[in-house]
């Protein structure tokens, strides 16, 4: 059933066609790690998209893209705001506890996995023990938000102006940041606002095993460059790694693949009505669904995932073929 | 000229036509992350290959891969015996300290760079002051070492027999296990010697981004698995890597990639002479070269690595064009 | 008004004289570090105390007892079932993310800051995503609790019964072990469970600097000794250590001293009445008080520490003056 | 014979009286932690003793001292230049690849474990391969060295020079400062030259558990003030280390002792003549020494350290007993 109608997530989308070409393209002697051509071109391309100067890494996964940002910004003796049900706090292993040595994140809740002032500021004032606690030095938000939600430009000024105001760095992970911008319909520089660094994601959105690492201080790629190197995510042929990037900037690929997932996605979510458990802004949907509901359309060669015992999660990608979003509204119609 | 007569690095190399085609062949929906069927096949197809029961990883890069073996093997405050002049001590900018969280290298010597029971001793009779200092936990080996030469069976076996009397883990740093296999044109079996974890090097051999870790105790996999994670390597398109690596396996793509590096290698050593400054058993030369012999050869078109002062590397590898080999091979005998 | 009334914390207390006495008499050469005859005592008399074997090492601060003895259950990609409340969670700025390398603590809830089966539980049933979690490896616990409450033999018991059930190594924080001890008036191998591991705590009971970690399974002390040298832990002067520790163990100093200042806090627990948000089982009372109240107690020259909001915290010690225990009972109950 | 003529190590030695006169002064309730009188003292004091602006604080041990400092100085990706027999190096486990999360240490030589300009130049210029190798951030001195030597003004400031021009932190390990002070008979500042951060050692001059970490930059003093937290470091009863360091510093107490110390050193030194491995500057000597000469002293009832087959160490103290090494003097001279 697992080559039947997958909506388990974009991860499990195959390689956009442009980046086989791109990487094909690349298939020649070159000189190894980051100092290729292809590698050398990234810093002049975000630079131009996104309107102000930064610095540009690839790394193989969001993990590590958001891991080594954050570690730009965080001591280890330091604290990271992110929301309780972040892909930082849930999903990564401790990855940032291994790559920050240490740091504490500091959960704040939130409707929809998105953080606000308030939620944010809660967490800040309970700061008040001196050396006791860990203190604050980064906010971590998530374009979309595990729950496939959308941060908005007023909102992200908002953050980024707390965030200011107390000297944190502020950094998001852009697993779905093409979807995220898709929805907003807003320049990239719009749709991440002032961050100081982004997990640019590729791999949900057509990529093999590159995403881009984002940091808007360019003076602060040198310890990246290093982390990378020294957490093993140096590869010595990065320029296939570029060539996957850098197929994505050409025509907006990423935003075109983005907005392809976007679109079945609300056209299955109007089908599904009140299941649902989050509007649905980007690419991802939380369906309100009993066990034999769930079996019912797994019987149909629907895969998705079980995300609790209220809903399951289904997702799309810019491969996701249509006529499988269309049965798929129609079979939860149904139910 | 750089895109000239390119023996620079292994590195430089581009990605073998048989994994391109195996990539291909895997780009269609699948289950994410190590969960496709590729990625399951791994730990028979190497138990297959090394006539032992083993459990099999990919990861991007060889820092990774043996980072994530030795903190096996390895406790924080414990330390590795390597050699001085080994990669893990030299050229991975402090990784193994970042994955095993600050365990020591305890460096060693040995005549071109491979580590003997002598110099192994000497550095484990110099623990003797209790908790004063980190205690040997683990030795770490090279095959080919960092200067082309290859253990011998009996030299493995002699170290892995240490390694047991002391209580010692053993791992090797298989970047170059296919030349050393193809030199010593045994079996893999006998190429790794008894070993506890290899890093068997695909990258360097004609690989795009994916090494095998292979665990010959595979009840440790599971702590590699959560390491992986955590450090970001697993990735979540993960049946591209185990794609390379299958085709490698087919048909013993590695080794016969690896011989004919090796065979390109021993071309150009007769005509290098007594310039060697180690015997050339793999697919690495260090010949010695004043400042002008080298401008000289680059003007020529050859691309190649300061090693010191004294010596230049060169490095074969399995898409070096022959005539280039043989071209480099006069070069040098007419400086 | 700070040499007033001090009710602030047993870390306020002075030094017991019979210490001051333990530690003059072993002011004469020894051995370094942990080689005298003192610190080699620490095994037999705390197997002695307990009645089963263990090995017992000093440490400075409670912090690293906890930690160091963690470090002995908890892989740096592990984590700690604790209570959310707990001091290694809330108090200790991290110590267990740079003790463990950046394990992660599971928190867990509970009535009166203790942790039960059932919370436990909740903990380790979300546990289900493999590598994406942390695995849980270790459970801790504090007797008495951050609210001054006290497990009971039964409540530890299924404690211990489900950490077996789940092969999770079991580590009991007793900074109040003394107090938890004279409350149960129970043997202190009652008091501490079937636990794996227990920071006996000395300073607030009468101490200078001296903690014992006392490990239940003694094949384990040899990775703490390393790791408490590692940690800047190894005094060079041991033998003030073990001093002081050895003195509070005879004619059960430790057990005095608990009793003396639970029976004060006791003593104003009856006046404070349902003023108090737990009940008094140790030396700790969280009495429910507003602003104008917590004033007019300063200002009768009372220290203590604003909670929160709702309540202060007073603390009693064996050096608490049972007048002052009486002038706070009085002035509580004329508030 | 422990109990006889004590040369083991100035560790070995008691507690000096007047500062047991200084911890019973501040044996009354006080406010925990280092919020106490003594302990704000502290900074104030070193500030005249050193005629700058500095911020200090305590620690128990010359491990964490030494790695808490070198913390506000490396991050997790530097290195740390230092001699290859230096104690951070040799003798404490691996702690500052713990503090410093895995940073390494990058070994020069240099004549009686003192480093120079050259020695420290040659490490410098090895580091070229980019994010490849760990940069150098932090040079650590030993004042006095490992083998007894003191660091004339002269060498203190070319080394410093250097550390400016390559933008490194420069951190002294003055485990034994005061015998180097003493030998120099200079100001306090003109000992330490112009290092970032000084552990100025109390222990091995007559402490008990307490040393002084001294920032020249105050600013970086909040760091250690977290990682000292976090380290578990900081003592709840913090005011009876303050009182040993300020009683220390009465009077110049820690010169008075380390100058009885050399005095003794010098006259015993004078007795070993050419069988001294180095120069007696402090209070340690090197003496070459067969087994049979080793055993026929220990038959006389002293007691020192075998440092390896050629020689023997032994130190002297600021209660090292005159009668004691004068005998001592003696029967070296008639071996």
């Amino acid at each position: 059933m697992r080559s039947g109608m997958q909506f388990l997530s974009d991860n499990a989308a195959p390689v956009h066609p442009k980046l086989w070409e791109a990487m094909r393209a690349a298939d020649k002697p070159d000189t190894p790690y980051d100092t290729d051509a292809l590698s050398r071109e990234l810093d002049a391309r975000f630079t131009a998209l996104f309107g102000r100067e930064c610095a540009a890494l690839w790394v193989a996964t969001g993990t590590a893209a958001n891991c080594l940002a954050l570690a730009t910004m965080v001591d280890p003796h330091g604290g990271v705001v992110c929301h309780e049900e972040a892909h930082i706090e849930m999903d990564e292993c401790g990855a940032p506890g291994f790559y920050l040595h240490g740091a504490k994140l500091l959960l704040a809740g939130g409707a929809g996995a998105k953080l606000t002032v308030e939620t944010i500021g809660e967490v800040l004032s309970g700061i008040t023990r001196g050396v006791h606690q860990v203190p604050a030095q980064a906010i971590s938000i998530t374009q979309a938000s595990e729950y496939g939600m959308v941060y908005r430009p007023d909102e992200l000024a908002a953050i980024a102006a707390l965030a200011k105001e107390h000297g944190l760095g502020l950094q998001m992970d852009g697993a779905r940041f093409g979807n995220a911008a898709a929805f907003l319909g807003c320049s990239p520089a719009e749709a991440a606002g002032s961050v100081d660094a982004l997990s640019f994601g590729m791999v949900k959105n057509g990529g093999m095993g590159a995403e881009a690492v984002i940091l808007f201080d360019p003076a602060k790629a040198d310890t990246i460059r290093y982390r990378r190197k020294r957490a093993g995510h140096l590869q010595s042929k990065g320029r296939y790694l570029a060539a996957q990037i850098l197929a994505m900037l050409d025509d907006d690929l990423w935003l075109q693949n983005a907005r392809a997932a976007n679109a079945l996605a609300t056209e299955i979510a109007a089908s599904a009505g009140d299941r649902l458990i989050y509007p649905v802004e980007a690419n991802e949907l939380f369906v309100r669904m009993n066990q034999e509901e769930r079996s019912a359309l797994r019987s149909q060669g629907f895969a998705f995932i079980d995300w609790n015992d209220t809903c399951v999660r289904m997702v799309t990608s810019w491969a996701t073929n249509p006529d499988h979003a269309t049965a798929l509204g129609k079979a939860i119609a149904a139910l």
